[in-house]
């Protein structure tokens, strides 16, 4: 645990980050002592920091402390913040000194082997996303919609391993804490995220992937469509790439596509 | 500054406040040792931890630390906040212990003591409030679209104390920090905060003293209506009230409804 590049796990509560959630984050997987695609949750995070006006701090800094934390943590989640740090009373952004950063670490969660194979269980939330384009696709720490979502059902009760999310009109958006892929008709779908949704890593990676294998469409998509689809994934960075086998009533056995893009983002 | 009940001023950087905003706040103006309206802001807060499931500490408890904050410093910006406290990684808000809870004090703004009387200078936002009926109303920590539309101008340069923001839909809902009101032929307006924008003490105030003085009307009210008022004015608890002398090319002169209820809002 880091904060401003110091050993310690506090911070303080003038921190923009805990008075307005006026900050960004990132968890990125660390298995061996090694995290993959780092570079690219940087370019993220320096993009999320650009649309809210924070001065992202530069990659050689954020590189060399997850390097430490790697030396002493080879596996774990690891969860980067930065914030805008600390400022005058109110919510006006100007005057702030300096972005705070600061680094987390959890152990690797341990999910049933066959989720990543053969699917989960997953559900509709009934709380729907709000548009606002100006935040849109940022992974910021506004997150209540996500926390309200999360909390609509219990994974113990009920053994469903992610909720779908729904914006305002009736497009479908994401999971809490994955992007969400249909296959339909030979084309690889996800929904357009420029009015809400965080656009992940590992989404932007599988749209790698479509460049050289399939068609790809980034649009609207509706509820009917989802449940239609002949394959659904999800994916994250820590998660990996989970199948869709039941949703709501309807249920899938069968996923060469997501299979095959599961294989390419395990590729080190 | 006391965090959970113990003086200091640092938090854990797991506090789900700083990771996810999941929490609420109220700042409170101190004079002489005392505070306005406690038992109305203690409403709030507890209304506002219900929105999201967070059990929120005692009155009791609340009160008491208040009194020790005010006993060292009878003058100020008492802001206290209340999170969902730890949890286990993730968005669930399962399985979390306890609520935290804190203080914040910060010196009383001084602002030019005309604004109260003659009016402020105020703006409308480029900024537009998306809609979430969930979160409507209520004074969380997700606060970026805030803090969004402070960054708009600087008061430094334009003396625009206020901005005002419209939601999607271009209904007028409230000043960045500060609810609105406007009166309209013998009427008293304040927008509808059923799908966005946060109720103040303050606002509930005003709209307390209409009961008894002039018909009050809460519904949509649309930029053009505003333009039209026959007297503009927002209200918080820190500012208290301030009539709206200037917006975008218009200008009011005589606030007489503002004026009567400024004088009912400081009577102690």
């Amino acid at each position: 645990m880091l904060v401003n590049g110091k050993p310690g796990n506090l911070i303080s509560i003038g921190d923009r980050g805990l008075l307005y959630g006026d900050g960004v984050f990132r968890t990125l997987r660390a298995t061996q002592g090694k995290v993959q695609h780092w570079p690219l949750h940087y370019q993220k995070i320096k993009h999320d920091c650009t649309a809210l006006g924070i001065a992202c701090p530069e990659m050689d800094l954020l590189s060399a402390e997850l390097n430490d934390l790697l030396a002493l943590h080879p596996n774990g989640v690891m969860k980067v913040i930065v914030t805008r740090g600390e400022g005058t009373r109110g919510y006006t952004p100007r005057g702030c000194a300096e972005a705070t950063h600061l680094w987390d670490r959890s152990p690797l969660p341990e999910y049933p082997s066959d989720w990543a194979t053969h699917g989960i269980k997953a559900r509709l939330c009934q709380l729907r996303l709000s548009h606002q384009p100006r935040l849109a696709g940022v992974k910021h720490l506004n997150r209540l919609e996500n926390v309200l979502a999360a909390g609509e059902w219990n994974i113990a009760d009920s053994g469903i391993a992610e909720g779908l999310l729904l914006d305002m009109e009736g497009n479908i958006i994401e999971g809490t804490r994955s992007n969400l892929f249909l296959v339909s008709q030979g084309t690889l779908i996800t929904p357009d995220l420029s009015r809400c949704g965080v656009a992940g890593v590992q989404r932007d990676r599988v749209m790698a992937w479509a460049q050289y294998n399939m068609p790809l469409q980034v649009r609207d998509v509706g509820w009917d469509e989802v449940l239609h689809a002949e394959e659904l994934f999800v994916v994250n960075s820590i998660i990996g790439l989970w199948p869709i086998r039941e949703l709501e009533q309807r249920c899938w056995n069968d996923f060469p596509v997501a299979s095959k893009i599961r294989g390419y983002l395990n590729e080190p």
